[in-house]
C-alpha cells in the first residue's frame, strides 16, 4: 500500500474504517473482502492490485450502510469527513478537482452488495457536473455537444434514481425535443438542443420534487450515497433477499469511481464482454461494444452494438490488451469473467469484473474445459455446477432460433424446468378428455388444487396465474416432472370465456402455446423443441463421473416398474431404494382383482382365524375364504412377474421392495361418489352397489394417514405379507435360474414399535422357509424397515436388533413430526406459512432441520445397536440437493430418488461430500 | 438354624439349593425370600421362626421349577434325592413314616408363587394315603369313617388336580352314592358307603386316564410336585400373568406340609380368618370356622360355618391363642393378615398367613387406623392404597343387600366403575329424548361410536356387547366418569326389536336395568344405590391430606365450565390445567352463532386482508365481513361470561385457557349426511342446503387430525385469537373489579414451529394492549404453549424462548408420535395390537415410554432455555397413576386431569414421589 491511497483521518481514530480506496496501481482492499466492499468494490480493488487499468476511486463499506440504518438513516459520525478525504486523494491522483470549473473531477456512484441483487440502485454517472463544471468539461474536451449530452444524462439519471422522479417524464421531454428538432435519434440532437433538454429536465425535477436540482457536487454525492444505502431496503431488493434467503443485515457498499468517457470521439468507446461464450461455454471473447458511447448506450440498445470481435479491426491494440486482461482475470479468478470496460481517447479502463452468469450447458462445458486447461480441479468443477442446471439439461428445451423469433405472451415464475408445447385447456377434465383423443395439452389455471391432479398428470405442462414457487401447481409439477410456469401475474384467465390474456395477446382453449418452465416464459404457438438426451451430453457425463469419484453416498432410485428401473440405471442409479409393490395394483385389470380381494379380506381373515382355532366355517365364511384366496393367488402370479422384470432390469444391484403400504380403501371407489350413486338410485340401487357402499363405509377412517396402513395392514391381514413374500422370493429364484443376479431387500413400512417388525418378520420368515422348501434352494434376501413414524426413529435402537437396514421415509416422517397432512396442508395453511415466513421453506421439499435431528437420533441409535446397519432415504427429499447435503451430514449410506433426479443427486451428493470435507478441515 | 431341619445332601454339593425346610421351632427360610420360596413358603417359614405352631414341612424353590422347565420338564438332577431327604427330616420331627402303615405321615402339597395367582394348582391334601396307610390312620384315630372319607377326598383331589380327571365325574359318583344310600349330606354317608365311593373313584381314574391310581406315596409326591410345576404354564395362569404384567420366568415353589386334621372330632376344627374386617376395616377378628372339618369344607360351604367369634365360647383357650397369634402376625407384618388354621385334637396349627385383600373402604380405614396405632407411617399408609380404590370410593355403589337379592342378567368387562340405574334405551337420540323428559336411562349398544356420544353424555351408564377395555365405550365412559360395562359377550342386542337378551332373560326398551361398572355385572330392575360423597369420607380425606404433604407435583384439573371447576376444587384441584374454550361453543344456541361465523370465516378473513391492503370491498365481501363480525361479537360476549364464571370458581388459583383448537368443520353438519340430504332432495334441494354442502366440502380434509386446527386456525383466521383474547382479559378485569383474584394463563395449542407461537403472540399482545388501553388498567396473564406435536417437543429449546409454560398434550403427542389416529385405531388395529401383545398396553391410557422419552427431551430443552419454565401435562394420561409416576420421573410441575380423577391423582402423585425418593436412595 502506498501513501498516495491512504485515507488517513479515520484510520487514526482506531474506530470503524468505512472507506477503502484504490488508485495509482494499489488498493486498500482485495477480492477476499466481498463482505465489506461488496462484489464490485472487491473486484475493482483486486484489478487495481493486479496492475490493471482501473480509474481511481473508493468504496464506502457495507458496515457504513448498516451503521447508517442503525443511526436512523443518518450518515454515521465521521463518515462524511472520510468521504471528503477520499475524494481529495482521488483529486490528487487524477490531478482534477471535484467541483473545479477549470478541470472538473466527475465520478460515477454505484451500489455493490456482496451478492448482485435486482432492485438495488444501479449507477449514477457524471456526478459532479453543474453549469460551471460543465463548461470546464466542454473547454477541456473541446466538445460542446458531448458536454451538454453528459449534463442532461446526469440530470436524467440522478433525477430518476436519486430523487425519485418518474423516468417517463424525462423520456417524454426528450421525445418532445427530438420531435421539435426533427431528430430521429438522440445523437441527432445538437448541443443547443441538448442544452434545452437539460433545462427542461431541471424543470421536471423542480415540479416533481419541489426542490431545485442540486448543483453543489458535494450535495450530489451526499444524496447519491444515501440513495444507494436507501435502496438496500427497497421493496424489490427486500423481497428478492427473502426469496433467495439472503440476510437483510449484509448491507450494501457504495463505489465512487472516477468517470472515464467512452463518448469522447472515435478513439473512445465502451463495452461489456464475457471471457467465454456464456451460452455455449466456447472459449471466445463474447460481448458487444460501441465506439463513442457511454456504457448505458450499450445496455439500452439505443444503437445496435457490434460484436466485440469487430474491435479487433477497429482498435487492434486495445483489443489485444483487452484480450490479455481477460485471460489474466480468468487465470486470476479461475473462472469466466463478465467485464465492463471503457476506452477514453485510446486508453482502456476496466470498470468491473465478476464471475459470469451462464447457461446450464455453458456451465458444464466451461467446468470440463477448465479442468482440461489445468485451471481448476475436478472437485472445483463439480462444486461449480448448480444441481438445478443438471436438471435443466435433462429436460427438453425450445430450439434457440425458434425461441428468438417467437412472440412472448408473458413471463411468470420458472417453477419446474423443461419445455412444454400443447393446446391450451382450462379444465382438468377437458385435459383428460383431449389427451384421451390424442391431443397434447397445456393446462392453464388461475391456480391448481388437488382436484386438478388428473389434468396435470396428463398435460405436457402447467401454467398458472397465481401462486409462488411452493404453490400446489409448482410442487406437483416438480414432483411429476412436468414443466410449469406458475404465478404468471400478467395473465388474466377467464374460465367462462375459456381464454386467457396477457400484454394484449389472447389465447383461447385449443390454441397452441409453448411454456418454458426453465425461464418462466410463455410463447404463442407450438415452438419446436430439442430433445435432451443424457447420452448426447458427454461433458455432463464427465462431470457426473467426477462426482461419482468424489461422493461417499450412493445414489439409488425409487422405481416401481422395469422400464423406470432401466431408465434410472441409465442415469447412473446404483440400486432401487423403494419399489412400491402396490403401485402395480392399479395396472390393467389388476384393480378389479385387488378390489375383489379387499371386499372380502376382513371376513376371510376372520374366518381363517376361526378355522385355525378349530371352529368349523359357515358357508358364507367358506365362500369368502375361497373368493379371497383365488384373488390373492392371481395377484401373487402377477406380482411375481413384476418383480422378475425389476430384478432383471437391476441385475446385480440391490432392489428394496416395500410390502403393501396404503390403506385398502384407496383401491375402492370414493365414499362420497358411491354414497351419491346409491342415494340417487334410491330403491332401485343394486344390491352390489349397496354392499359396496357398506364395505367402503366400514373401511372409512377419520384420518387414513394415521390409520390402517403399512405394516398394520400386514398384521391384520397376514395374507398380504405371505403372497408378497412368495412373489418376491419366487421371482428371485426364477431370475437366478435364468442366470441373473437378483438382490432383493424386503422392507416393512410404517414400523413404530419393534414388535410390529418382529411379528411381520415371523410371518415372512415362515413363508420364506416354505418357498425354499418347495423350490429346494436357498434364497438370499435382506430384511429391513422404513423409519417414517416418529416413534420408530425414537426407538431405533430396539428396531435395529431386527433390521438389516433402515430407509428413512421422510414424507411420512415430516407429516407426523410436524402433524401436517400433506394433502390438506400444501394446498392450504402450509402454503400461507411459507408465504408469510412462518416456515422458512416447505418441509416436504427440503428436509426440515428438526426432522434431520430426529433422523440423527435414529442413525445414532441404530448404529449403536448394529454398527454396520445400512442407512438410506427414500422420501422425496432424496432428490433435493439441500436435503442430500443434510443426509451427508448425518452419515446416510445412500439417497434414493425418482429416476430423473438421479443425475442431480449424483452431483449433489458429491457437492455434499466436498462441503463435509471442508467442514471437517475447518 | 438347628441341625434337625438341615436338609444336608445338596447343601454340601455347593450346587443350587432347592429345598428349604421348617419345623421344630426353626426354619431355613424367612419372609424376605418370597422370590425363592413363594408367598406361602416364606410365610410358613416366617411363622415358624416367630415361634408359632406350624406343622413341619419344606418348600421346593421357584428355581427348581425353572430348572424343571429348562431341563425339558424333568426334575433337575439331585432334586428328588433332596426331596426324599427332606421327607426324612419331617418323619423325624413328627415321629411318623411316609408310607408307614403303622404311623403314616400324610402331607399336603401346595403351589406357592411370589404372587398369588388364579389358575395355579391349589392344594392336594392327605397325600401319602393308600389302602395300607389308610388302615394305619384308622387304627391311630379309631375312626373308620374319618379314614375312608380322607381317602376318597384324596383320590378325588389328586385325581382331578394332578391326574386331570374331569371333576364332574367324581361329583356324579358321589351323588349316586348319596342317592343309593338315601343320604342328604356327604356327612350322612357311613364308612362302608365311603369305601364304595373310594373304589368308584379309583375306577373313574382308571377309565379316564388309563392308569391305576398311584398307591406308592413317593409316586404320589413325584406326580404332585410335577403337577404343581406344570400348572405354572397352565393357560389361565399364563394369561393372568400376561394381563397383570407378571414375568413368566418367576416360577412357582411347591410346599409339602405335614397334614393336621381338623376332622378328628369335636376338639378339632379348621377355619380362615382376617385380623380385621376386610369389608369395613373394623379392628375385629373376622372369619369362619368349623369344628370337626377339613379346610375344604369351609371353603366349599358344605356346612354353614359359624362366625369365628363363636369359637370364643366353644374353645376359649384356642381362641385366645389364635387372637394372640393374629395380633402378633399383624405386628410382625405390619398389615392385616389373612390366616388359615386347623385345630387337631385341641392343638392349634397355623397353615398360612398373608396380607389380606380388602375393599376400598377397608383399605382406607385400616391405613388410617394403623397410622394412629403407630404401626405404620403416613408414607406407608399412602403407599398402601391402590389409586383404583380411591376411584371406587367416589362412585355410587349398589346397596349390598339389594344386590345380593338381585337377578343378574349377565357379566361383562368392568370398564368404568360405579353403579348406574335407568331405563334401557338402544339409541343415542332416544336417550337424549327420554332424558329430556326427565327419565334416567342406560344406553345399551352393540358397540358405541363417536356418533353415540350425545347419548352417552346424558345416560346414567353404558352397556355394550362388544369391545374391550380400550373400546370407544370404555374409553369415553372413563373419560366422562360414567359407569360402563363393556364387551358383555353374552348379551344379544336386537336393534330392530329394541331389546336385548342374555342367559334367557330379555329386557326391552324402557325396562329398568342396573349396571355395576365396578364388577361388570348387569341386573334386572332398579337396584337402590348408596351415594358416594367425598365429604362423608374423612378417612379418605385424611389419606389424601397425607398424600398432599408427600407429593412434589401439583394436581390441577381439566374443566371447561364453572360447575366442573367447583367440583374439581372440592376434590382438591390446585388449578385448571386445561379449559377448552370451544367446548362452550356447543352450549344452547351458541352452535348456531358459531356456524354462522364459520360459514363466512374464510371469505370474511380474505376480505379483511384486502381491506387492510387498501382494496375496496365488493358488496359480497362487505356483507361477509358484517355477518362474521356480528357473530364473533356475540360469541365474544358469551365467552367472556363463561370465563368470568370459571375465574370466580377458581379464585386465586391458576386457570390455563386454551385458545380454539378443533377443526372448524367439527361444528358443521357431517359431510355424508348433508350429501345424502342434498342428493335425495335433488332439484328440490334448497339453495341454503346446497351452499352448506359446498362449504362443508370446501372445508373437508383428508386427515383433519393433521389439518387446519390448533394455532394454525388462529393464524389463518386471526379474529378467533382476537375475540378470545379480549373475552379472557375482559373477564379478568370484571372479576377483579368485583374483588376476585383471577389468574389467567393463555395457552396456544398445536405449536410445532416456534414461529407459530411468535406470530400468535403478536396478534394476542396487540389485542391485550388494546383491551388494557380501553379499560385503563393493566391485566396480568401468562403466555404458554401446548407441547403436543413431535416437532414442538424436539424444538422445545426454541419454543421456550417465547413460552412461560409448557403443557404436554399427550393425546395428540401419542397420536402423532405413533402415527395412530385414536378414533380409527382404538376400535380397530390398536385393540388387536394390545390383545396380541404387539403393544404392552394402550398408549392412550398409559404413557408409552418412547413418548415419555420425547417429553424428557422437551423438558430438558425447555429448561435449558428457561430454567423456571412451568411444566405440566393436560392429556388424559394426567389422571392415570402409572403415567403420573412417569411424569414425576421426568420432573413435571403438575398433572391436570378430569375433576373426578383429582383425588386419584393426588394419591398417585404422592406414591410417585415416594417411589422416586426410594429410587434416589438406592
Amino acid at each position: 500500500m502506498t501513501d498516495t491511497v491512504t485515507t488517513a483521518p479515520r484510520a487514526q481514530r482506531a474506530a470503524r474504517r468505512y472507506i477503502y480506496a484504490w488508485g495509482g496501481g494499489a488498493a486498500e482492499g482485495d477480492s477476499s473482502m466481498r463482505d465489506l466492499l461488496g462484489g464490485k468494490g472487491a473486484g475493482l480493488a483486486e484489478m487495481t492490485n493486479a496492475g490493471l487499468p482501473v480509474p481511481p476511486g473508493f468504496t464506502i463499506t457495507t458496515e457504513a450502510c448498516n451503521d447508517y440504518f442503525a443511526a436512523g438513516e443518518t450518515l454515521p459520525e465521521g463518515l462524511w469527513d472520510d468521504v471528503l478525504a477520499a475524494v481529495k486523494v482521488v483529486e490528487e491522483q487524477t490531478g482534477k478537482g471535484f467541483g473545479d470549473p477549470a478541470n472538473p473531477l466527475l465520478v460515477s456512484v454505484r451500489s455493490g452488495a456482496k451478492f448482485s441483487m435486482p432492485g438495488m440502485m444501479d449507477t449514477v454517472l457524471n456526478l459532479g457536473l453543474n453549469e460551471e463544471t460543465l463548461h470546464g468539461l466542454i473547454a477541456l474536451t473541446g466538445n460542446e455537444r458531448f458536454g451538454w449530452d453528459a449534463y442532461r444524462r446526469f440530470i436524467q439519471m440522478f433525477g430518476r434514481i436519486v430523487m425519485g422522479v418518474d423516468g417517463h417524464r424525462f423520456d417524454a421531454a426528450l421525445d418532445a425535443a427530438k420531435h421539435a428538432h426533427g431528430a430521429a435519434q438522440d445523437t441527432d440532437l445538437d448541443a443547443a438542443a441538448l442544452h434545452e433538454v437539460a433545462q427542461a429536465f431541471k424543470t421536471i425535477v423542480r415540479e416533481d420534487t419541489g426542490r431545485e436540482f442540486p448543483s453543489d457536487p458535494n450535495d450530489q454525492l451526499d444524496l447519491a450515497v444515501k440513495a444507494v444505502f436507501g435502496s438496500w431496503f427497497g421493496k424489490r431488493a427486500y423481497d428478492y433477499r427473502n426469496n433467495q434467503k439472503i440476510a437483510h443485515d449484509l448491507g450494501t457498499a457504495v463505489n465512487v469511481v472516477t468517470m472515464v468517457f467512452g463518448n469522447m470521439g472515435d478513439d473512445s468507446g465502451t463495452g461489456v464482454a464475457f471471457t467465454r461464450d456464456p451460452n455455449t461455454g466456447e472459449q471466445v471473447l463474447y460481448g458487444e461494444y460501441l465506439t463513442n458511447a457511454q456504457g448505458e448506450d450499450v445496455v439500452a440498445g439505443i444503437r445496435t452494438a457490434p460484436k466485440i470481435a469487430e474491435m479487433q479491426h477497429e482498435m487492434p491494440d486495445v483489443y489485444a490488451e483487452f484480450q490479455r486482461i481477460g485471460r489474466q482475470l480468468e487465470q486470476h479468478y479461475r473462472d469466466v469473467q463478465d467485464l465492463e470496460f471503457t476506452i477514453e481517447r485510446g486508453k482502456l479502463y476496466m470498470l468491473q469484473t465478476r464471475s459470469a452468469k451462464r447457461t446450464a450447458a455453458a456451465a458444464v462445458r466451461i467446468a470440463v474445459d477448465m479442468v482440461a486447461e489445468g485451471l481448476i480441479s475436478k472437485e472445483e468443477a463439480v462444486a461449480r455446477i448448480d444441481p438445478a442446471q443438471v436438471d435443466q439439461l435433462l429436460r427438453d428445451q425450445f430450439d434457440p432460433a425458434a425461441r428468438q423469433a417467437a412472440v412472448r405472451i408473458a413471463k411468470g415464475l420458472n417453477a419446474s424446468p423443461g419445455a412444454a408445447v400443447g393446446k391450451a385447456v382450462f379444465d382438468a377434465d377437458i385435459a383428460v378428455e383431449w389427451v384421451g383423443r390424442g391431443e397434447r395439452v397445456v393446462l392453464v389455471r388461475i391456480e391448481t388444487s388437488p382436484d386438478d391432479f388428473h389434468g396435470m398428470a396428463v398435460a405436457q405442462g402447467i401454467l398458472t396465474a397465481r401462486g409462488g414457487a411452493t404453490s400446489h401447481a409448482a410442487v406437483v409439477a416438480r414432483q411429476i416432472g412436468k414443466p410449469c410456469v406458475a404465478g404468471c401475474a400478467e395473465l388474466v384467465v377467464d374460465y367462462t370465456m375459456r381464454s386467457a390474456t396477457a400484454n394484449g395477446i389472447t389465447f383461447a382453449e385449443g390454441d397452441p402455446i409453448s411454456v418454458d418452465g426453465s425461464t418462466g416464459e410463455v410463447f404463442v404457438g407450438a415452438l419446436p423443441t430439442v430433445e435432451a438426451r443424457f447420452e448426447d451430453q458427454p461433458e455432463l457425463q464427465q462431470i457426473l463421473g467426477w462426482a461419482d469419484g468424489i461422493r461417499r453416498m450412493e445414489v439409488w432410485t425409487n422405481a416401481d416398474k422395469p422400464e423406470e428401473a432401466a431408465q434410472a440405471r441409465g442415469y447412473g442409479a446404483q440400486g432401487i431404494g423403494l419399489c412400491r409393490t402396490e403401485h402395480m395394483f392399479r395396472e390393467g385389470d389388476r384393480l378389479e382383482i385387488v378390489r375383489g380381494a379387499i371386499l372380502v379380506a376382513n371376513l376371510a381373515t376372520r374366518a381363517k382365524a376361526k378355522r385355525a382355532s378349530g371352529t368349523a366355517l359357515s358357508s358364507d365364511d367358506a365362500e369368502a375364504v375361497a373368493t379371497f384366496d383365488t384373488a390373492m393367488a392371481k395377484l401373487e402370479v402377477l406380482q411375481q412377474g413384476d418383480f422378475e422384470g425389476i430384478f432383471r432390469a437391476m441385475d446385480g444391484l440391490p432392489v428394496v421392495v416395500r410390502l403393501i403400504d396404503p390403506p385398502l380403501h384407496e383401491f375402492l371407489p370414493n365414499l362420497e361418489d358411491q354414497l351419491v350413486k346409491v342415494t340417487k338410485a334410491g330403491d332401485a340401487a343394486s344390491q352390489e352397489d349397496r354392499e359396496l357402499l357398506a364395505t367402503i363405509q366400514s373401511m372409512h377412517e377419520q384420518n387414513p394417514m394415521l390409520g390402517l396402513r403399512g405394516c398394520r395392514l400386514g398384521l391384520m391381514i397376514p395374507d398380504f405379507v405371505k403372497i408378497q413374500t412368495r412373489a418376491i422370493l419366487n421371482a428371485e429364484i426364477a431370475v437366478k435360474k435364468a442366470g441373473g443376479n437378483p438382490k432383493a431387500k424386503i422392507m416393512i413400512p410404517l414400523v413404530g414399535h419393534v414388535n410390529e417388525l418382529v411379528r411381520t418378520k415371523e410371518i415372512l420368515e415362515a413363508e420364506a422357509l416354505a418357498v425354499e422348501a418347495k423350490a429346494g434352494v436357498e434364497v438370499e434376501y435382506v430384511f429391513g424397515t422404513m423409519i417414517e413414524v416418529p416413534r420408530g426413529a425414537l426407538t431405533a435402537d430396539e428396531i435395529a436388533v431386527h433390521a438389516d437396514f433402515f430407509s428413512f421415509g421422510t414424507n411420512d416422517l415430516t407429516q407426523m413430526t410436524f402433524g401436517y397432512s400433506r394433502d390438506d396442508a400444501e394446498g392450504g395453511f402450509l402454503l400461507k406459512y411459507v408465504e408469510d415466513g412462518i416456515l422458512p421453506f416447505n418441509p416436504f421439499q427440503t428436509l426440515d432441520d428438526a426432522i434431520v435431528g430426529l433422523m440423527k437420533i435414529a442413525v445414532d441409535k441404530g448404529r449403536a445397536t448394529r454398527p454396520d446397519i445400512e442407512l438410506g432415504i427414500c422420501g422425496e427429499h432424496g432428490g433435493d440437493p439441500e436435503s442430500i447435503a443434510k443426509c451427508e451430514r448425518i452419515g446416510l449410506d445412500y439417497v434414493s430418488c425418482s429416476p430423473f433426479r438421479v443425475p442431480v443427486a449424483r452431483l449433489a451428493a458429491a457437492q455434499a461430500a466436498l462441503t463435509s470435507a471442508a467442514e471437517r478441515d475447518r
